[in-house]
């Protein structure tokens, strides 16, 4: 299983990433789920992925493929984030069908980013190419196990929400669905992304004995448990009968 | 869709349960998904379902029936809960087969309750009429849209959990899967059941506007603001390149 989460507010883009793969639960492996691609002052891309390994891995082959041979259609060619969403639809559709297709083949992906000239966006590819859009009112997508890490990002995260607290939030619901799903772990890659700049965003990645990470692991647990003392007690007195 | 979960504690079980119930986006209605039965001093079960609605009805109603024609085999004549997991099972088993069976026929139980001179013990029961018990470990069960709900039970429930608190944790789980799922609603039906006593337990319904749920939504969810608010600021340091 897999967890990302692309968060897109006006401040920019945040995206996190698990890095746990696994193909049956004897078969468990580590691989990075997130890639980059810029050119400083013209573009910068974000790219996640869930799903068959061999298909993501395929897509992200023929990604730097055509940005090495200068194809005419690439992400260095793309004039909009979403052109780069409709490029990356293709690939992902056409790694699957050189394996005749079917639904443990499917790969769905998260490609955020901005090019000069257009405005920064986020997009959720589906294995059969198409994509949607974060809006303003729901300002994340999120692929692979994504229930567990959702109700905090629906709590905290607003347009308004600052790059640096969007980022925490992503980790924060990265923990949710650590915590509740085996099969999803670490090292876990965070990137932020300050919209209009350009430039590669800010980078980091937690590894399992992270301090940091376990630190904001244990943080949330305590203070879940304090929130959760705080709460006014239940009053029965309105009893009813069954 | 639907959200129970069932906590077993120390000093005895919490059920809560939602109801809202859907054929389709334009077909949702409400029913209540909580039973109890039981002989004041000798014998309490509380029973909540999620599924097929013509299937729960058809169990509760064979339920009712047996208990009402005395027959051999009832909730008025097991001698443990597990027994009553397993009637539960069969009835569960035998309505689907009057369907000729199926996936959207299928129906899940979640059973609590005390024998006099048994232990208090929780069960799920699946379509297939088999059924699990929560163990020390992870002493809840759910059924329904269990995700969402999860992660705070996984941080505040343990056995020694006292039956007040596990009955809030109950209540701000449901709140969890009613805010990220709109297929899970209100009314809510809490009952808490004081292990040894025999007795029927505390219960509350709780409407649409019921002022203590709606505060317990308020509170919870300015309290994991601040939560969120406390946690120590990400470390960018050790900044890597991707």
């Amino acid at each position: 299983m897999t967890y990302c989460v692309a968060i897109h507010v006006d401040a920019g883009l945040v995206l996190v990433s698990d890095s746990r793969t696994n193909a049956g639960v004897d078969s468990i492996s580590t691989h990075s789920k997130m890639r980059s691609y810029g050119i400083p002052g013209e573009r910068q891309f974000i790219i996640c992925c869930s799903g068959n390994l061999a298909t993501t891995q395929g897509v992200f082959a023929q990604i730097e493929r055509d940005i090495h041979e200068r194809a005419a259609r690439s992400l260095f060619t793309v004039t909009t984030v979403n052109e780069a969403a409709g490029y990356i639809g293709r690939l992902n559709r056409s790694e699957q069908e050189k394996t005749g297709g079917g639904a443990i083949f499917e790969a769905n992906f998260l490609v955020g980013g901005e090019v000069l000239g257009a405005t920064c966006r986020s997009y959720m590819v589906y294995p059969e190419g198409n994509f949607i859009e974060s809006s303003n009112h729901v300002p994340y997508l999120q692929i692979g196990e994504s229930k567990y890490g959702k109700p905090i990002l629906d709590r905290v995260i607003s347009m308004e929400t600052p790059l640096d607290q969007a980022a925490l939030c992503a980790l924060v619901s990265m923990d949710g669905a650590m915590r509740s799903n085996v099969t999803v772990g670490p090292p876990i890659e965070l990137l932020a992304y300050r919209a209009g700049s350009l430039q590669p965003g800010r980078y980091k990645r937690f590894e399992e004995d992270d301090d940091y990470l376990r630190l904001i692991k244990r943080s949330w647990n305590k203070e879940i448990k304090i929130a959760f003392a705080r709460l006014p007690e239940i009053d029965w007195e309105a009893n009813g009968a069954l």
